[in-house]
């Protein structure tokens, strides 16, 4: 036995969200049937809309409804002579939430990863080959994630800048603040060591 | 910083899922906008189909887009005399999936609880009692959970059946198979005690 079709479609189509199995698609089906109608179909119309019009922001990638987003299009922003460079576009919200950074984005979305058939031109790195060439930037910040691809993506980054004499720096990698040391892996404090400054 | 309007929106709308706060929304949102907008259309679509078309079965007020659900228009199970109490669509996938029932089931979609203003008309008992009254009906076994409420909706219930002189059972409660006695609580090992039958 199995749910009516139109019940069986929704469950299908809940199990395409990350995260969510058989079971959970099933729970949140029935839930919002039977107690939230009205969300669910706010719901219906969000995706439908955000699917139909979120695009990439012309100058840094990030997605957005506009054909530039927030930040490149406000002016305060704008005159900044910095660039930083992030993976996703959920990093420019955990950068921002610092309220330290100023400057301007430019959104990878993804990482270098050739085995993946992901190269410069599948990261928009040819964008921002443009830019560098065009713009008067100081500053090219790589905020590209840790990982492996992500220190390559950043070091292949570099070299472009390098290229057209523009400095750029590396985020620092070290201890968390309010990380114990004894907690802390091995690679980690490495490079919390050769990153060391004077106190 | 806040992300755009339209991404706002869809992430303030996947909230509506139980068990979705804020950080899983987030992602929810941007792993649909990154990776899989035909999977979010499809919801989108199955989220508005189903809750515009799916409502009520007549006769068992089960979830269906049809006036009749699966099972009661199924000539094989309406010629069964037997008739399953349970409280939610989901109960009877768990009893289908035993496949040991071949009677109809009545889905009460709740359980009564006066102290949330849900009495017996909420739980469609009016449209039980007049099936119990039209219908030739051998047994009635009540399948609610085994909790409070539960149990009162049942006692209630059974109550119904012996005015229309209808035999109600309720379905066993004890050891869990592939339980271990030691671990199982000691409200359930009384149940299992005190129904306990000849071996």
């Amino acid at each position: 036995m199995s749910f009516s079709p139109l019940i069986s479609e929704l469950v299908a189509a809940l199990k395409c969200l990350p995260g969510v199995g058989a079971k959970s698609a099933q729970r949140m089906a029935f839930t919002l049937l039977e107690r939230n109608r009205d969300g669910a179909m706010r719901l219906s119309e969000a995706l439908h809309d955000a699917m139909e019009h979120v695009s990439n922001c012309e100058q840094c990638r990030t997605f957005t409804e506009s054909k530039v987003c927030g930040i490149c299009a406000n002016p305060s922003r704008s005159e900044s002579a910095q660039i930083c460079i992030v993976e996703s576009p959920q990093d420019i919200l955990a950068i921002e939430q610092t309220s330290q950074f100023k400057g301007k984005y430019f959104v990878l979305m993804g990482h270098l990863s050739p085995i993946d058939g992901i190269g410069p031109s599948e990261i928009g790195l040819d964008i921002l080959q443009t830019r560098l060439a065009e713009e008067s930037i100081e500053e090219v910040i790589l905020a590209t994630n840790p990982t492996v691809e992500g220190e390559a993506t950043a070091h292949y980054i570099g070299q472009m800048c390098k290229s057209h004499n523009i400095p750029a720096t590396r985020i620092a990698h070290g201890v968390p603040v309010g990380g114990e040391l004894e907690y802390i892996d091995g690679n980690t404090l490495t490079h919390a060591f050769s990153g060391r400054r004077e106190f």
